[in-house]
């Protein structure tokens, strides 16, 4: 069997990543629609597996047969000839697999050039200097690729001789000088390898492809492919595109750039992009040189300009999405080297979605499919406040918006370390590399002195929405000292500094940042969602504000509202303390007389914000011990106490000696301190004796395991007073509402409940109360009575709960401990961190949903539930409600609603349509 | 449609206890099958059911009616008519149930007496004297029952007259006297009612038969069906038997008796019971004269004896179950009055079911079906040493078997009070009484005065398995006064007394018990238990001693060898403390290199004793820091040496002090104390910094929620060195008895699993331990690899969980703390007693398998483990196993195993035989 290695790009499928990767699937299809391509064809990522399974790392047999038809065509299609010492046709040789990886592989220049196609070229082109200057970049690369010799090798020599002449850019230097780095690079080839530079270009060729087919199982590759989870399903192998060399180094009438379709900071439909004249792409990429903005190339050369417009315009028109091309200009023709889907952050990918779809180029279904909810936290991330008054430290490009302050730290392997050791860190680099990705995981934000918006630093950036500055050419970068050097300031490693990549600015210290607004395009695109969605979106809010701002958010309701963060109040917390302390139910009772009113006030609060929309009060949940102070802290307080009241003791004593000794009262110190008569020592006892009957009810209230201990409905049921308190609160407060004319949709919520038995104790009092207060207040209450699901016995008894529960509501947070038999706060210090590194887990369950084991037991509670209760309304208020991943799950599992945090319900809002656009291709297991 | 209300025992169906009630359906029985029983008739329970349905509690329409008929075939049966003033016919009016309710609904007797009727009888009978103490009888009684006046104030008018004419006896009394206080009895009647006694006898029937269906729903009865679970379906009213009268007080041919057809403390079979001559039944039963053995009839009335013997013979040959009868001898006629089946001891149960198999009487399933498996706890009861040496302090008869202590108390609800505060307490009456039932439950045992083994006292303690001495009639009980005096010695309420229900002794204080041994016919009925039974009964045992006290109980093997019990020894606790303070591996691995040969020590020796039995060992379970002392502890001891070594360096400066002003050795005081030099204080600074390290240990191991802490497999993957050296203890002694030629099958279980990825990382280590090992030895070894399911993430991986491990047991303790998110020790002590009471919760899950939640999951852990294992191995070695209930789930859900403390294996024996008869009767939910 003969397996087709090799595609022309007039012959490949342009729709097939996988076999030709997204480069040269892209390049196929771009030729094929009749773009100025270069000619060239692909070589196929199964070539690529062949080879790198081959034990002796051989190509396969005809492979270089199949190259060199290959190259005749190209020949015939550019007129140059491969080795020809007179016109000399040059490659480069790329990777690109099935997903893009930008940087993380290997990609040769010039590729053809040796001593005789150098002169070919000079006659060619009748420019030696640029003849050179290719020479030397082609030697420097391949010596790097191909040869695995470290630039450092080479930019020594360069560096040198730039030195030498006093040259300050690469453009200064002339061809004399180009020629003899050309010489003395390719002496460093033969120093490190002990053997000339290869002169023939199919050896060159060979070399070349082998090098960019190893480059798949590369560390970086290996790296990035483990922390983007690209499994091989995904892509398998890298595609090697061989294509025609077109020169932007030509001279002025030739350029070289990159751009996006749109503006991928902001979205906004622009021209956006940079270029460099007489460069290649290279210069532009890596950030050596600081390109011009493309809005200059409509002065600078009109007729490109437009050719470069017309060129977006069909890519988008083609691609129905924001491009990342490469261009070159070479004696005035316009060549487009690559297309890609543009990386944005979100706020461009908002505003171009919403935007293309108003354009007609999308419909809303793929706007929303377009964006990965996770990613709108960016839009969610503080920026800095406007009012902060700092003077700025340096200035560069505002490369990644949003703000972020850390660390200054100088390398990535320190912001690696100092990262994990929890600290925030920003990664302060002269430019970066595709070997710093690490670097930038473990970042907050990222800082360069060199390069452009579309410098690594910045794509890397903008795809993590880490914030970033890039260019900022005041700062001198001196990496072996850990140190940077800003005029005259000198920032040290460890030194806070503060980034606001939306202006580009730097600033000493950690500044002021606000919350992020909504953009029109965000609620358009969000108003989308919600109408594709099933699950509804709900807030956790406990207060008043919260419920505000939950409602800011778009939250549809509030899914989750704890009573007891109403009791953690510096005036409310007192009485809640005499509650416990109480010893009898009278003594209970006048201490929950006094918390009646300010609960009602503040559930009517509540419920006017959210008026119309359904608020879910879940009665008292912690264990009582959680409002009184630890034993520990009791024990010093009342040491400090009894000392106190010793030495006030002892100063009356001494006092008391003075008066004595000293009958003359002008004999004494002035002014005499007040003495310690038995009015404050008994005050000292009072405080003393309360404190110890505060010890003593901590100690009456330990628990060994307060997880599983006295709380939720369990207290709700030894101390009946406290719930029926609270439900007299809602459904007063409710009451009022109604009688105001505001339509409020309250629910009652009984946390930790384990048998129906508990919630049919729980629904008479409410019963009883709700006959009460609507006697009292002369009206119809309508609420509805549900239970929280958090005990695992809970589900198993779903089908009886349902018989009194009008809604279940997951609280993940506590069923992933039950169902693990987890302590979060234990095993977060102890053994969790190790389970997620080896792989036990995959993911922190706390953090993200638990389908295989927490979600089956969910599953089979909406299955059970909606037994004794057809059409249950059932929702999740963990922590993971705002999770995409989780929020999947509970669409595929029928819930109706999740609720979570309310910064998250943006996220949970867009995740919510995407998991009903995207069910089909869901499942478990 | 008229219901047949009314059935003579010539027709009713001696089968339907439900209609008839057990007394009447054993009446019709008895009657049917040729007994001597007086002629009467039964009214159903359905009657019982109209009339308390009907709100003016009337009789049905025509059931008066219905009587007189039936009376008149009773009137011409007997040759008597029912109030005749020449030859009256009297009647017993009978409670009757369906399910036997001793003493808890009410008895008339001797009804139809009225002034007219008792010349009748004195006529009749010749006996003024009989007739009139018959009259009184019945004056009281139908007062008590049908007119609610309290005994009390017809026992002090009695009681009078007898002081008055110095009677000790009811027998000493004259017919002048017992018309005496006939008359004050009428008296009586007519102050407390304010009206005269009922003198017709058909009013005086319908009242009665009223009376009989009222107690159905008084609070005695009602509370003895709660706490023995007796539901409507099981018995539902009370039948009313209207039975002629048979005297047994007509003289000294008379007699009147109570028997059970063999011995039921000891399952003898022999003649047993008591009888009175010239007595009514209750004189037997109240207790008020006490009764001759059955024994001394066979020379008192030999004839009559004869006639018993085959009494009791024919009721065996019919029942073919030992039948506890009453009877009673008229003028030489002996009348069978009432049979069921006999209440016994565990002893006499196990003893009467093998005899009875081996009597070709019953089968061997209808054996095993007889006994109940929580009855055999009493097998394991305590006994007193019999070198006690105790002289006892008074002796009574020996009612029901079984040595008890506690604190006396001297009545039923005194000890209720103290019982629930969790008090060991006696209770001391003169007789007891239905009414002192809830005073039983609460108490380890029963004293009484009066009365004999056949007394109320004697028949409710042994159907409880309670010790009982019955009858101690030197004891003089003062209830009043709180004491009892036995001679001079006088007992206060709150001294400790020892009873032995087996001798009849009663000794002050506290005496040494001894464990139970097995009987051979509990050794018998347990092989047939172990033929019939599906499920093997493992016992939980972490010790050699332990392993070879659960081979004589019977364990089929162990099913749960708990290694850290092994660590909990004082020899070896200091090397584990070492192995913890271990701040490296290496460190750790020299204190696990010293345990190694402890443990395979150890695990060989359980293996020998075990083998060929199957042993499942538990790699180390528990979190660190139980092995270290506490916060609190160690704080304490760190201040305490400090203080130590101040006084110490005090000491040492006055001693200096000393050697200096006195220069002369023989001026300072001899002894000399020992100097605190600095090698002591070193020591003591070394002993401080050891227990300062612990405490920052501690600190450091600290955990919230240690029950869902860092543990179990947790423990065994964040410190591999711990489970690889256990692992290879347990290979290593499994290959060293192989060598020596020993039968082992060892089982390694891992605790606390969550996911099948932990198995997989101990698969390992056993994988290669194994290897090692067997190379090492030069055998092959086998062995399963386990483990335990007591996390619930666990039932929800059962299926993936299953390709790993070749055997679960659910730990069903951890389980069910988790299922319900209580944990065991909080609920226990903050609200678990509220949720049984108040019905939240029937059981304690911790000691009863809660089927409908843990029961739920482990069923479908079965089902999914089996699917990846086809007949895999399934056990639980939570405490519930060993509980009945819970066994007969285990065999339902189809588990291959139980295990449970070696005590209980007997019961989860019998248990298992029994979940296999009764299996198709078992559902749930």
């Amino acid at each position: 069997m003969t397996e087709k290695y090799i595609y022309s790009y007039n012959e490949g499928d342009g729709k097939n990543k996988h076999l030709l990767g997204g480069k040269g699937a892209n390049l196929c299809e771009m030729t094929q629609i009749g773009l100025n391509v270069p000619p060239g064809f692909v070589i196929t990522t199964a070539t690529c597996l062949i080879y790198l399974d081959d034990p002796n790392r051989a190509l396969p047999e005809g492979l270089m047969e199949g190259v060199k038809k290959h190259m005749q065509a190209v020949e015939k299609a550019s007129g140059k000839n491969f080795g020809d010492p007179d016109n000399p046709l040059l490659v480069s040789v790329r990777s690109g697999s099935a997903m893009s990886m930008p940087g993380m592989m290997d990609t040769i220049l010039n590729l053809g050039l040796n001593a005789q196609t150098l002169q070919g070229l000079i006659k060619q082109t009748g420019d030696e200097r640029f003849s050179y200057d290719s020479y030397r970049r082609f030697i420097q690369l391949f010596g790097k690729v191909a040869l695995d010799i470290a630039d450092e090798h080479f930019d020594k020599q360069f560096e040198t001789v730039k030195k030498r002449v006093g040259a300050t850019a690469d453009v200064d230097l002339s061809a004399t000088e180009l020629k003899e780095i050309s010489e003395l690079f390719l002496q460093v080839v033969r120093d490190k390898t002990g053997k000339p530079f290869p002169s023939n270009v199919y050896e060159q060729l060979e070399i070349a492809i082998k090098a960019v087919f190893n480059s798949w199982g590369g560390k970086r590759a290996v790296d990035y492919r483990r922390e983007f989870n690209i499994t091989p399903d995904m892509a398998n192998g890298t595609a090697v595109n061989v294509v025609a060399m077109v020169f932007g180094n030509m001279g002025n009438d030739c350029a070289t750039g990159v751009g996006f379709t749109r503006n991928p900071g902001t979205g906004e439909n622009e021209m956006y992009g940079e270029y460099l004249v007489n460069a290649q792409g290279e210069d532009v990429v890596a950030g050596t040189r600081t390109p011009k903005p493309v809005q200059e190339m409509e002065k600078e050369m009109p007729e490109l300009y437009k050719q470069l417009v017309d060129l977006r315009n069909k890519l988008e028109g083609h691609y129905h999405e924001v491009q990342d091309y490469e261009y070159t200009i070479e004696k005035g023709l316009l060549y487009c080297l690559q297309t890609r889907n543009g990386k944005m952050n979100a706020a461009a990918m908002v505003r171009t979605s919403v935007e293309m779809v108003n354009e007609g180029l999308i419909s809303k279904d793929q706007a929303l499919l377009r964006v990965n909810p996770e990613q709108l936290e960016q839009l969610l991330h503080p920026r800095l406040d406007p009012n902060h008054n700092a003077e700025p430290l340096a200035q560069g490009l505002s490369a990644s918006p949003g703000a972020a302050y850390g660390k200054c730290v100088f390398d990535a392997d320190r912001a690696e370390v100092l990262g994990r050791a929890g600290e925030k860190v920003i990664l302060v680099r002269e430019e970066t590399k595709p070997e710093d990705i690490h670097g930038f995981f473990a970042s907050q934000g990222i800082l360069t002195s060199r390069g452009g918006k579309t410098s690594h630093a910045a794509v890397v950036a903008r795809s993590m929405g880490k914030a970033c500055v890039a260019g900022a050419e005041g700062i001198a970068v001196d990496t072996r000292a850990r140190q940077a050097r800003i005029g005259d300031q000198v920032l040290h490693e460890g030194d806070i500094i503060t980034i606001d990549g939306s202006s580009g600015n730097v600033y000493l210290g950690e500044l002021p940042t606000i919350e992020p607004e909504f953009s029109e395009e965000l609620k358009t695109l969000l108003g989308w969602a919600d109408e594709v969605a099933q699950l509804k979106v709900m807030a956790n809010a406990d207060t008043p504000e919260e419920a505000l701002r939950a409602v800011e958010y778009g939250a549809m309701g509030i899914g989750l509202c704890r009573t007891e963060r109403m009791f953690n109040d510096v005036e409310r917390l007192p009485i809640v303390v005499d509650m416990i302390l109480a010893n009898t139910p009278e003594a209970r009772q006048t201490a929950l007389d006094k918390l009646l009113p300010i609960q009602r006030g503040d559930f009517k609060d509540v419920f006017k914000t959210m008026s119309p929309r359904p608020v879910t009060v879940r009665l008292l949940d912690p264990p009582l011990h959680e409002f009184l102070p630890t034993e520990m802290q009791l024990t010093e307080e009342i040491e400090n106490l009894r000392q106190l009241r010793g030495t006030l003791k002892g100063v009356a004593n001494v006092l008391n000696t003075l008066r004595v000794s000293q009958p003359n009262p002008n004999d004494l110190p002035t002014p005499l301190p007040v003495p310690f008569d038995e009015m404050g020592e008994e005050r000292v006892n009072e405080i003393i004796a309360k404190k110890e009957r505060m010890l003593r009810k901590v100690r009456e209230l330990y628990e060994v395991n307060p997880m599983l201990g006295h709380r939720g409905v369990r207290l709700g049921i030894t101390y009946p007073e406290i719930y029926t308190m609270q439900i007299r609160a809602i459904l007063e407060a409710a009451a009022e509402c109604v009688k105001e004319g505001i339509d409020v949709h309250p629910e009652i919520m009984v946390p930790q409940v384990t048998t129906s038995q508990e919630l049919k104790c729980v629904k008479k009092t409410v019963d009883a109360t709700q006959q009460q207060v609507e006697a009292a207040y002369g009206i119809k209450l309508k609420f509805e009575f549900g239970t929280m699901i958090e005990v695992v016995r809970a589900c198993m008894r779903a089908t009886q709960l349902a018989k009194v529960a009008e809604f279940f509501s997951f609280g993940t947070n506590d069923l992933s401990q039950a169902t693990f038999s987890f302590s979060r706060e234990d095993a977060e210090n102890k053994f969790l961190p190790l389970y997620n590194e080896t792989g036990i887990l995959q993911d922190n369950p706390f953090e993200v949903l638990d389908v295989k084991g927490v979600g089956q037991l969910m599953n089979m509670t909406v299955e059970w539930g909606r037994k004794s209760r057809h059409g249950l309304k059932v929702g999740i208020c963990g922590e993971q409600g705002g999770h995409p991943s989780s929020i999947r799950f509970c669409h595929h599992i029928g819930l109706d609603y999740v609720s979570c945090s309310a910064p998250r319900v943006p996220i949970a809002r867009l995740a919510a349509a995407l998991a009903k656009l995207q069910e089909d291709k869901y499942s478990v297991d």
